[in-house]
Order: C-alpha cells, then structure tokens, then sequence
C-alpha cells in the first residue's frame, strides 16, 4: 500500500519500528471486528510528571473553590494540597487525596463537569516543559493512533485516570469517542428535579477499585467485549492488561513505553516486588518479550507536537 | 440530498414518517460527537414474543445439559423449564429462572460463551413465525439503523438483556460493534491459570441491578458518557431513558414501538401503575409527547427480513 519508509515518521528506523511495522501488516488479516488497540494514557499517550494532568486540574479546581470559600482550607487534604506541601500529601496519600478533591465537582452534572475541564485546558500550562498540557501528548504515539485508524482499528483509552475528565478531551485531542474510553468512574446519581425532568449528577463515590492492574483486564471484557491484541502502557498499572493482550489466539503486541529520555522529557521507571525480586516494568517487559520502546532511542521526537 | 420519497421504504407515509425524516434533517445540524441513538432490543428491534430469544437459548443449552447429566431435572427452576410448565415458572419467576440458566455457563470464557450463541443462531427458528431468529428483526428499524449510520450517528443497543447474548451477534445482526452493546452484564472473574496466563471467566452473578429503567440512564451516561438525542423503546423498562433523550439541550426524539400488529407480529402492552393511574406505556407516550409508532399503520412490512 504506502512506502513503508513514510509510515511513522517520528519513530526512528530500528527493532521497535521494524516490530511495529511487521504487527500493522498482520494486523490487517485480522477480520476488523478483532482489531481492538487499548492504550494507558498518563506516561504513554501524554506526560505524567511531575503530577498527573488530573491532579493539576484537581488543584487548580481547589484553588477557585478556596477563593470563594476560605473554609476549605481548614481541612486538611486541602490545607496540603493549597499549600503544596509534599511532605504532608505524601502521608495522606494520592487516593485520599483525589476522593476528597472529586468533592469538590460532587452535584455537577456530566455537561457541567465537562465544561470546567475544557476551561482548565484553555488556560493551564505544564510548568516544566512551558507548553498547554493538550501540547505534552507524544508525537510518536498520535501518528500510531493516526496509523491504526487508518487500518480500520477501534481504539480506546484504558486509564487509571477519572473517566469523565479524559472523556471532555479525549475527542479533540485523540480522536477517540467517549463511550472508547475506560477509566476509573465516579459514580451518578439520577434523580427528577421540581420539574419532574431526569437529571443526572456526580457523586463523590467510585462504585468498585480505581482501573488499575487486574481491573483494567475487567474493565476491557466488561466495556469492550474482547481481548485486544494491541496495548500499550507504561507502568505495573498496565502490566495485566499487556500481558493479556500477549496470551490470545490473536498474534498480540504489548508496548511499554521506558521514560529514558531526561532531555526531552523525563527519567523515570515504574517499580514493584514480582517473582523475580524488586524489578522495573521495563525489566519485566523485557523478561516477557514485550518491544519496550526507549524514549530517547526510538522516537525522534516526544512532547509538544499537537494533533494537526 | 437524497430523495426524502426513497428513505425509509417500509415506513408508511403519515406523521409518524414525517416526524422521522424531519428529526434526521435537523440532526445533521448536530456536531457529530452529539449524533448518538440508543435503541432497546427486545420488541424494539426484534420480536420478543412469544418468549425472549435469549430465554429460547438458556432453554436449549438447559436441554443439551440435561442430556449429559439428567439429574440437573431435580432442581426447581430446571425442572419448570424442561416440563415447559408455565404455571411453574410463573410461580419461580423470570428473574430467578434466569440467573439459575445462567449458571450453566458460569466457568466459560467470553469466547466460549460467544460461541455458543452463535451456534444456537445456527440451528434455532421461531415457532409461531416459522423463521430464523435473526430474521425476527424488524425490516423498518434495520433500514432506520443505516440511514442513522450514514448521517454518522453512534448506535448503541440499550437492553435488559445479557450483553454478552446481544454482543455475540449485534455485528452481524445490526452492524453495532460490541462496546455499543450496553445489557445486563454478567459479572467476570480473572485468574492466572496454571501456565500463569491470564484468563477471564464468566461466573453466575451480576453486578448491580438489572439494566430497565432509571438503571438504562445511568448505564448510558456511564458507559457512552452523554446523552442520546434518539430512543426507541417499547415499554416501561425504556421509559426513564426515553424522558431523559427528550430533555436534554439539544431536541430529542423519543420513539415507542407500538405492538398493535396481530396479524403479522403480536398484539401486546407494557402496563404499569403511573400518577395518571393504571397506563400502557403507549399512552405514557402519547400523554408525554413521544412519536409512537403503530406497527400495523405505520410499517409495510415487520418480521422477517434479513439485514441484506
């Protein structure tokens, strides 16, 4: 079909392509009903230090709240949070922490809460990297979801993140439908207002685990209805789903994307206790055959490039 | 564009066409991303009488179970179901009847389950209509569904039913990919199995409650993330999701099946008690505003024919 030398451009000529390349061609024998790509998205399609997009949109919520009620700062997950003190948000927790911040939306409906993250992203900017957060998306990973749309792929976004946040953007910045996107969900209440009209509401429950490790094999059967057999992620949140995605009929790919790239981005590694001693995700994506791409080796470029 | 006389050809011409054709007209006004319809399944898309299709398909796995181990007759809701003693089950209940049925795939994989479907839409026919069940359908939705699909709607199924039941053939039966299936879902567990590969089963539980009614709204917002501006239901299980199509921002259209067709299909009413008293849901319909659908008036043709 096209000159293979065209196809992602950003991802220099090696190993990781080659694999790539080789996955796309197969793929296309698949019938298109099995062509289901999942990806994580914090630290895979877009940058995750050195806090989470959400929990910049969570503070930035916090603080216009705490300007018309200075109240708030009496309690103390948000006391540490307004005073960025990392010591104390470190002992409370980051699960703590963001339940008691998802208050703070608790009412608003599914329209309204959209709104408010669409208006985060109109003004906010990642501090390090001086661009809008919607500009810290990898160039690499936006032609390879540009690359599987073109072979008729469905795709969707398997996050830890808060479903209803990713799904405001999801859209414009990926080009994925919002029912493509599987996340941790805060629970609705539905009730009929004074009119008798049924309204919708956020709560500030989650109804089951945050969508992380074994629960993101859940939520993919659950909400999409097959094994995928690509999936990209970046941490031991996505090890299950990506070694799921390996043991099917299917030829499966699994892409872990390595934070190796202190130039362009940042150094990091996901760790954690397995079988074979206190290993990094990339040790264990290398042990079970995975193509582990090297930011700084395989991409020629990484943030700041946004979708056309 | 098109001819609006060639549209919808099994749809009578009347207020009921009309009301179609102008609500697709101004939906083309709509961004594409708020192009969503949800339809129910059971009596809305296909025939529901005089037993659901899936009741026909737990009824004929029960069979073949009981072929290879007889003392499966010695339970009660077994026992009604294979002496197709009505009074009986009846007595036991749909509900309780199904989720016993339901345990005779509990262990299965996703794709065994699938399988197993598809077999039974292999060998299985509808008694009284002497057809295939896939060819229950309704001509005049079937051709609603593609001109919804040209003007770049989303369609999803929003039904009662097991998801995995309607998922295993909404492809090939209503060209619906399996994320846009929203049912009632039998609960999954994941294991490693002895190689240590990860391996999703189906158990015999569900999570939450069954998908009618308010449950349908909430279950649209949480896994299609907005609301429909189409809905078609036929009874009150479809009620809340109808009402709340209606009252969003954008103008929505509710549509209700209405089963007055003795002659080529049933004739039957969904009733409940409402404020208004002892209702059917067809004049739920026309007290709220809905455009009601008379299958003996306003169609040519309803059962029997296939998607070509």
């Amino acid at each position: 079909m096209s000159d293979p030398s065209e196809l992602l451009p950003s991802w220099r000529p090696g190993d990781v392509r080659t694999t790539l390349l080789t996955f796309l061609d197969r793929a296309e024998r698949l019938p298109v009903e099995r062509r289901l790509a999942v990806f994580d998205n914090d630290g895979t399609l877009w940058c995750e230090r050195p806090t989470y997009v959400q929990f910049e949109f969570f503070v930035d919520a916090l603080r216009q709240a705490a300007r018309r009620d200075p109240t708030l700062a009496d309690r103390e997950e948000f006391a540490a949070v307004l005073d960025a003190d990392l010591v104390a948000m470190g002992e409370i927790g980051l699960e703590r922490l963001a339940m008691a911040l998802a208050e703070l939306f608790s009412g608003e409906t599914p329209e309204e809460f959209a709104g408010r993250v669409r208006a985060f992203f109109g003004h906010a900017r990642h501090g390090d990297l001086d661009v809008e957060f919607t500009a810290t998306t990898y160039a690499p990973m936006l032609e390879l979801l540009d690359e599987l749309t073109r072979r008729e792929f469905t795709i969707a976004i398997v996050t830890g993140g808060g479903t209803e946040f990713v799904r405001a953007i999801s859209s414009s910045l990926y080009g994925i439908a919002p029912e493509l996107v599987v996340g941790t969900l805060i629970a609705y209440d539905v009730d009929r207002d004074g009119a008798g009209e049924i309204v919708v509401r956020r709560t500030a429950r989650i109804d089951g685990p945050g969508n992380e490790g074994i629960a993101k094999v859940l939520a993919i059967q659950s909400s999409l209805g097959r094994r995928p057999v690509l999936a990209a992620g970046n941490s031991f949140g996505d090890r299950e789903m990506l070694e799921w995605t390996c043991s099917g009929d299917d030829p499966g790919l699994a892409l872990l994307i390595d934070h190796d790239d202190d130039d362009r981005e940042y150094r990091y590694a996901s760790t954690a206790e397995t079988s074979a001693g206190h290993e990094s995700i990339t040790a264990v994506g290398r042990r079970l055959g995975w193509c582990v791409v090297s930011m700084a080796r395989d991409w020629t470029r990484a943030v700041g490039a946004r979708r056309p």
